[in-house]
């Protein structure tokens, strides 16, 4: 019954491939904390992925991966600028704030939680009138997929960077859903990254399909100063980092991440379409990644519930609910929650 | 010409009790730290003003005072609560958050820069939701006065507080102006404070007349528990307080500080008349303590900065501005300014 | 031939039953960030080892542990006392620092790593002196085993802890090698932490055979408060925690933990024993847990690395080496390297 | 009486021509936060004073300008070296290390509370070994003068600082009482700091007459980048600076600095000379600025105090005192004291 869980990606299960992976690493004895040769590997083929000369930190998890971007790219008296509902402001419990010895998140308006470029423009246009009474702005972070379950295009990416690095900001993309965004941009990960501006990548794993992997991936060297120690002193270098880097080489192999996307956002496309078409559901924003934001009646949403579909009802509203896909959501679940959400419809 | 400065009460220069008082704290030694008699004193005298037990800081400035007494309130992963334009929030270059190591504001909407109650506590009511991955909701900070000049009447003191206390929430009182919202309250100190649910206030002399002298007032002993320790790692447990105390004690001697805030809420309630009969101004808020928002149009600002007065432009707009006055701003001063915009604005 | 790294625990894999166990986990889905049934039954398994009821929180690394636990225990204007060698002084980056706000640690002196009861008596009895001035004493973090393979016995732990809690501090202990220093102690698990006064244990699985698993036990709930954002804020919440805690449940299955231990510490013992009849080789302290301390004449040292041992000068010294065993170091490994000693050495 | 203390400089009270520089400052109304006319001066008076372009930031505590210092020079994961003793280290209930989120403090042992050049260039040629386990060797912090009143003579400071650039470092010094120090260095203010290799100098006049005065200078613009920040969110920025701004430049005026610092390290000089000569009676230190240490029998301290002289017993000791002279200390309480220590002594 479990397979009708759509809380979130986090409930789904490991790739296959990627636990073949971690048994693969167990063979012999091999350096700690990153000397091994799976990590060297890694760093590589990221190179190869984003077609440039990167640098890689791979983490167990994706509030680790922002803050620490976060922390190195503000000064302690710096201010960040992300969406109002972005997960780094509103799900952290303030890891950013902790990690970058207290810089200040400020929220900005935007549909569907991408932020608007002339907000952007606005707001830094008017930042620092207060000169050192106000936190120096200092960060911009773009979620892409965003909190919503949309996707900034690469040509949106571009724009924002350009406005922030006019104002002499510094680009952090929170891609805790990268994989799901880059599928449905349609564009290279480097088109999407830093040739469209961006600093640094949190590089999200875990919920498509690793068991606990992220990679803190940094575009420019000069950047990533000391950031080998600050991973250190917030807990994060792990003493047999090749079980994370493991993860990450299997994860990159012969496309597993594109494909696991892939999957992840065809199951969403194929929820919210069907459910948008449910008498009394309304979509809440565009299905663009793996996620279905919908506002649910009360009796479909109970029935689904009461049929043993697990999703739950987002924080501070009424009667909005959120259902996420992941890279092995069965096609049957998905049927089988659309044929029971119209069971429960009235007849139109 | 400088009596005609309207830029802030910080300009304003000390009155003469309080620079008597430092000259006679310097008769002699005496212990160092605030183990003084004038700080022993003090510490009574404000028992006295207050009506209770309390436990007195002095501290030079109303960020250490604010910072200190967010941070001794919430935990490190606390939800601090204010108004989105509190002083706080906005001017502090992140001083709470730092203090409070990472602790997150939150800011909150209402007319006038005061805290709307039903905003609060449907705010409260959604807050947790998120369990860990949120903030834990900590403090409420009320602004007394506020940010633009209004002061919450004794009742709506007391109902935020009830509100944040059914929340488990503690109230911290920014009264960086808290003598020119006193005399508007018209109420005691302990009314407009303990009695009301504040449990800490941070208590300002230094607009109204000090040279630099400000006092964290805490209602509760128990929640004074290792401030001493957080004052002096913060850098500002004076070596020499006594000349902080000195100026505390001749504020509070006598009336001087209720004589003060009076004379400066009178200057502004006769400068924001005037103005609001001028053609082309509006007042953007009531005038109840010691600042004036006023639209101008362009060529009446211009004019009487060109006329030699001092006044700022209110950050992020194009049209709007703050004219504070002060304990000791001459009548002729606001009778020339009010002349002189009767005169660039046109006949009626 | 890398059978033959004695550099450090954590160059050795996964325990067979341990790998098994995360296969196992990943059937179906389960709630995420330690919802799930395996985190539940954990927790449990936990209270049957410490024969208490405690709070458990999974972790993937030491410094997460220690570091959590600091700042749980020490408040931000807190001193920490450890042994001038210890792990959480030297190895951390400054973890612990940065987790507790920066609290100060105080390294105290005592032979082979351990401190002496007298050395920590005479240096409570002096702090406060300084009253505010000073950080107040507040943690006694032990480590055992030592950073120098030593065990503090059970009535060591008992006779520290009560002079710290004579002072009012909390009692740490560093169990990153938690199994190893138990089997040697020859007392049950509890007997050697809550019993003999130890408030937080840092229970280590990583170095004895886990993947990255380990987990920080509180055995006063009252002192738990908050730890569970801590943790959030920290990075440290896994989404996926069910494969922490399967790992943590393979190891205490059927004594795991203390047969990975066992044979770990015998091996180090074999080889200690092995090495110190060797002519010119001097053990520097007694093995106690699975490190071997010793001094090598720099023809050994040259021959044994030139002969494909694996082994670390100790820092700051010229001559000095640690060789470490782990949870599935072969036998011959260890013959090997006392054979090809002996024939470094001259003839006796 | 209180003319017998001997406790501590910050007894004293404040010198008559800072008393009425203050009164002249408050003539006028005059911009906050730095921007008037005074401050301004102050600073192109330092320029003049180290002979150099420096920027300058008046503060009100010796613990704020060490620790923004520290803050400014170390990164969030480095390590500052000080001497063990040093107040830094000892008596600031770990400020440097909350302002510099969790920087870590590494005491240096040395004679006489002055780092051992040897120790040092050891130290450093040592650190490192454990590459991001380890804090960052970022900063040397000397005291001048020392915490045991002793003075790095010129070439000291340079040899010093020498040896930390050749590893990286920046150096601060610690010049609470720096006046003392130069006095009897008998050198340049610019000769005992930039010209030996100071980065920057926390520049105290509080201990030596002024009320609330410090200043950090800094000798490198491009350290100074953003340390105006991190002053306001420390709570550092006073509104009405120019009072702290009067104080140092009557401080600086007319070589009143100078004299009162050889005032008070003559009658410290007397005083330890005539105390060394009393039976029973050792310096503990030589006496170079304005403090004497020494061992006295039980009977002379007690009947000194009996006879209402004032000065501390030096923590962690047994029979060792601290006394401390000032910029007005009175001829006759050190001629009255010696008196008294000497009928106290039994006849020689």
């Amino acid at each position: 019954m479990t397979r009708r869980y759509f809380h979130s990606d986090n409930e789904a299960g490991v790739a296959p491939e990627i636990l073949a992976a971690l048994a693969r690493a167990n063979e012999g004895m091999a350096h700690s904390y990153g000397a091994d040769a799976i990590t060297t590997r890694l760093t590589a083929r990221f190179c190869e992925v984003f077609e440039k000369q990167v640098e890689v930190f791979p983490l167990v998890t994706g509030t680790a991966a922002n803050s620490l971007a976060i922390a190195q790219l503000a000064p302690p008296c710096g201010a960040v600028y992300c969406h109002v509902e972005a997960h780094l402001n509103t799900d952290e419990c303030g890891a950013p704030e902790f990690f970058a010895d207290g810089a200040k998140l400020i929220g900005l308006d935007g549909e569907h939680a991408r932020i608007d470029a002339a907000t952007l423009d606005h707001t830094l246009r008017h930042a620092g009138a207060l000169d050192v009474h106000e936190c120096k702005p200092s960060v911009l972070s773009l979620s892409q997929a965003t909190e919503h379950g949309t996707v900034y295009a690469r040509g949106e990416v571009t724009e924002l960077s350009r406005i922030a690095k006019s104002h002499g900001l510094r680009v952090h993309m929170d891609g805790a859903r990268f994989a799901n965004a880059l599928v449905q941009a349609s564009c290279t990960p480097a088109e999407l990254t830093w040739k469209a501006g961006i600093d640094m990548l949190s590089f999200g794993a875990t919920k498509n399909g690793a068991m606990m992997a992220e990679a803190l991936v940094v575009f420019d060297a000069a950047l990533a100063q000391e950031l080998a120690r600050r991973r250190k002193r917030a807990g994060h270098l792990l003493s047999k980092m090749r079980f994370v880097s493991a993860q990450l080489e299997a994860y990159l192999h012969d496309d597993l991440w594109l494909r696991c996307a892939k999957h992840a956002n065809a199951a969403a496309q194929e929820l919210g379409a069907g459910l948008a078409r449910v008498e009394g559901v309304a979509l809440l924003h565009p299905v663009e990644a793996n996620e279905v934001f919908v506002r649910l009646p009360a009796h479909i949403a109970n029935g689904l519930h009461a049929a043993g579909f697990g999703f739950h009802r987002w924080p501070r509203t009424d009667d909005c609910y959120r259902l996420v896909t992941a890279f092995d959501t069965p096609h049957e679940a998905v049927e089988e929650l659309l044929a029971t959400a119209r069971e429960l419809a009235p007849a139109r």
